[in-house]
């Protein structure tokens, strides 16, 4: 336990995490030599934290949770109520982070928009736009529920699930995050981590979680990009040395923007439909991976937000955000089954897009430039670790 | 014949059509009071003209066509070969008459890119970026063969098409553009007129044209929206009267983006599937609305291109733009077709987008502003005329 607790801190502090507000219990003061107080949390209850962990730190949430914190107290063995928690505390952690870095260069402040479904449930909307250090940042939080509509049923269907009738209900939980930095020399960043129930008419039940992280830059710094894959890798590692391996191929298939055989970014991890070995094992693996996200990107940003950079990196910049947007309009899955549900709320949808991009006829970038080796990257993905 | 051609001739004068390079034949020149010289071109053989009248302009085509010209010329009666000679007249027409406007400012000239097809035929991409007057206008024809992918086929089949058989052979030519201006005051412009032919394993084979022209403003000037469908509505009457308010509808209804309730711009006409009452007077028909092109737009580019604008109107502009990447990108049946075709160029496809976007979180125009009148206008499409 004390070895699990000090490898946890060296991890920690070699990555230099965010000071997020958290519960007392799981707070560790730090003096960094040459840094101030740098503040670190972790867990004292092993992978995935006690049972009420999550709901401990809910003095430092955005806001209130959709489900009222007494009934999630109360019902802290339901999954539902474990998951909300977990999201409302990752959303919270990471929304101080950036805050934080943004502050520190008399930037902005996140807005927190708090928001209803008519049919069920509803979310909390995080955004800092046109800030110092980030252009455009969401972190939205969504806790639905209701029946699938058809289109929803018939996606999951053609994924394997089990839908008897017409009536499916169902239920889903999830913290999903964009990251447009202004200076071309970070990278944006996305994750999105979630919990889907669904019952058919019959009774029969069938629960998953889904989820990843990745990482798109303009300009290729492998070692940032190996600073990334290792944080995920120790996250997936931790409880299956299999899923790094498994989970970052599955990334580069799927954020593909197949009309120009280019992947979005330099890939990360990305899984879905995982249910095994239990449910409880599923819930640690998944909160191990949001809490990876912020040891994997906030050095990046520390490291690069104070470069200089010239109009043709930013224009480089503008071009890449355009084909961000092609992935995330053409073939991203959720965006897709987002706006094609009735009462969902595009704002939060389309908040993934970034405050300002471009297209240009027939852009390419010159043989042996830094651009030009990006790209190739993105055409031919590659183990980084 | 005297009639109708005078009516023609005050039609396009009222209008101030282009000074497109066309067969001498068929040129007037007209001496404007207070204005310079205008040549004005229109058919002497009546609606749709001669059976070789758009080849009689080969000279003034932007690039050698797809097929070679003496086929063209040898098989002027083939519909497949007047459909190539009509939409190469109207790219060089219009691409003439825009760079005359982009000139005038001491702008910039269409770049011109003939690209091959693997699969069978080709195109002619024309493209003029960051210019003084346009931002990026692209007109393309293209001219392509084949078998139809299992997925156009599924769409066909779902719009009624009887297709027998794996292996249909298909044949498609079309002229589409979409034109961003600089300024804010110049609406986006956008049309394409296209031919099609399947031909099923069994023999049988079909036929029909599909097409439209439509404008998407920044800010309501209903004088230009007027101006804009009058030239529509004066293309489709002569044809037959019942034409303009059934594919003004079409219009309205196609470019929804329907997850923000918003039209994408304020309409025009659009149409598909039209193969009535013959091939001939569908050509007819189709032509006329190609011709009407120039003179429902032009003369709004040349009533604002010298209109000031202040940072926020740009910005506005912006934003707009964000909302056509959403149509065109999601939506947008051609584009989706285009980029799931095998082989498909989708540099072409794509020229569609504007050079610079913008996307800003709940961005909602100050009530009564000239911003919060166009959106309403955008929710609640209205009758011009």
């Amino acid at each position: 336990m004390l070895r699990q607790c000090l490898q946890t801190f060296l991890r920690l502090a070699s990555t230099r995490a965010s000071q997020a507000p958290v519960n007392k219990t799981h707070k560790f003061y730090v003096k960094l030599i040459g840094g101030g107080t740098v503040l670190y949390q972790f867990s004292l209850f092993g992978l995935g934290g006690s049972r009420t962990y999550d709901m401990d730190s809910a003095d430092s949430w955005m806001a209130k949770p959709i489900t009222d914190l007494e009934y999630l107290k109360e019902n802290s063995q339901d999954m539902k109520c474990r998951v909300e928690a977990l999201i409302m505390r990752i959303q919270a952690e990471f929304c101080h982070a950036l805050e934080k870095e943004e502050q520190q260069e008399g930037g902005k402040k996140f807005i927190v928009d708090k928001w209803d479904r008519e049919q069920g449930g509803g979310g909390i909307t995080c955004v800092l736009q046109d800030g110092t250090v980030f252009e455009k940042a969401g972190v939205n939080v969504s806790v639905v529920s209701g029946f699938l509509p058809p289109s929803a049923m018939q996606q999951m269907r053609a994924r394997g699930k089990k839908l008897e009738g017409d009536k499916v209900k169902f239920f889903a939980a999830g913290v999903s995050s964009v990251i447009h930095p202004k200076n071309p020399h970070i990278p944006t960043v996305h994750f999105n981590y979630r919990y889907f129930e669904v019952e058919s008419e019959n009774g029969e039940k069938q629960w998953w979680f889904g989820g990843g992280t990745d990482l798109t830059p303009n300009f290729l710094e492998e070692e940032d990009v190996v600073l990334f894959h290792k944080a995920l890798k120790k996250a997936c590692d931790r409880h299956d040395k299999q899923l790094y391996p498994k989970y970052k191929k599955w990334c580069d298939d799927y954020f593909h923007v197949k009309h120009r055989g280019e992947r979005r970014g330099v890939g990360g991890i990305f899984f879905d439909d995982v249910d095994e070995p239990s449910a409880d094992k599923c819930f640690d693996f998944v909160t191990s991976c949001a809490e990876s996200v912020i040891p994997s990107y906030l050095p990046i940003v520390q490291k690069h937000k104070k470069d200089t950079y010239s109009y043709k990196e930013r224009e480089w910049q503008l071009l890449r955000r355009g084909r961000y947007v092609e992935f995330n309009l053409i073939y991203d899955r959720g965006t897709k089954f987002g706006l094609y549900t009735p009462g969902a709320r595009f704002e939060s949808i389309l908040m993934s897009l970034p405050l300002n991009a471009r297209w240009e006829y027939m852009h390419k970038p010159a043989p042996g430039s830094r651009e030009a080796k990006l790209v190739e990257v993105l055409k031919n993905p590659k183990d980084w670790i």
